[in-house]
């Protein structure tokens, strides 16, 4: 009978690296990171998007509200600390994520410019890409779609810094992406990030 | 010109699940959750098993204190409440790698079986495997070895609540992987856990 762990380990050659790993599942890591108003589109992309990679056999890996805010940062509100606590943490899963050689996708309002950059800064520490896409729409476009209603509460004062009404974001200065989902199809948004990642030799 | 996105997208069907993943990546997400004593193994196991299963064209990834207790939990310190916090986070990390369809390799002291078994129940949740490796060393060997320096330290009162000096390691009750340590080779270690691995279909 063979053994086939004493014929293949060589753990005296140390770790595993993010190469070796995405030599092993044939793509890139990387870091896309959604940000804008609430309603304006995030979660919309990322989800097609991250079909849109599945087809092309390419594993990427979703963070939101559903799987963080409700998940390891369900300890956190939303005064200005508190956001930037919860925009600290995601950048530092999301730079996990793109370090096991998934294309990782973050999407969150993260409303300011400070916290947002010192995640920039997390990858470039690494030598991971970080590709900030602005979804920019036009507050009264999110206000008007608003699909969870909550535009209709900060409006009423039933909640409170509601990003857009009563805290204020911060648009990126110079993200990797622009898109404008309140004059684009979904189409032409994810046309736009695939052209990005295809040209910056991401994905193939 | 062909365009391959409007082919293929079909984003009103849902969101890609950790079976799509699975499938892509050919491999089952699963946590092995490596607990014991500092000193006592987890990382060297955690390492040499990457290696294993790199070899084996498995997706791991590795959480340790190199890069979450220097990352994301920088602002923890020692005291039970924050290493309660430390091991709440990572559980909710290494559930998301798992998710993603990775094998994902968690390896902190872990002391208190509450905290592990917080873990373990997040993960029952999603109907994500989780293994519990008991990385199972006398405190005589363990701080013997002391590669770090840290149980001279702790003997000497210059490090507090160290586990296993002023603080308690509490022994899993029921893992799923005992390990000896100071009993058996790294080889016998790694072959105890590819076999439970292969034995539980995870994998090949």
């Amino acid at each position: 009978m063979t053994d086939p762990i004493s014929q293949h380990i060589h753990w005296q050659q140390g770790k595993i690296s993010r190469t070796d790993r995405e030599r092993l599942i044939q793509q890139k890591g990387a870091t896309l990171w959604f940000t804008g108003l609430s309603g304006s589109g995030k979660s919309t992309i990322a989800i097609a998007l991250e079909k849109v990679l599945y087809d092309r056999k390419i594993l990427s890996y979703r963070l939101d509200g559903d799987n963080v805010r409700l998940g390891i940062n369900k300890n956190l509100g939303f005064s200005a600390e508190d956001r930037a606590e919860n925009i600290r943490r995601i950048g530092e899963i999301t730079k996990l994520f793109a370090d096991c050689g998934a294309i990782s996708l973050s999407s969150f309002i993260s409303p300011y410019r400070h916290d947002r950059n010192n995640v920039r800064a997390l990858h470039e520490e690494s030598d991971i890409s970080f590709i900030e896409v602005f979804v920019d729409c036009s507050l009264a476009v999110a206000e008007s779609r608003d699909p969870k209603g909550l535009y209709k509460k900060a409006r009423g004062g039933k909640i409170k810094n509601f990003t857009g009404i009563d805290d204020p974001y911060e648009p990126p200065e110079n993200p990797e992406i622009h898109l404008k989902t309140d004059q684009m199809t979904l189409e032409q948004e994810l046309n736009t990030i695939v052209s990005y990642l295809e040209q910056q030799g991401i994905i193939d």
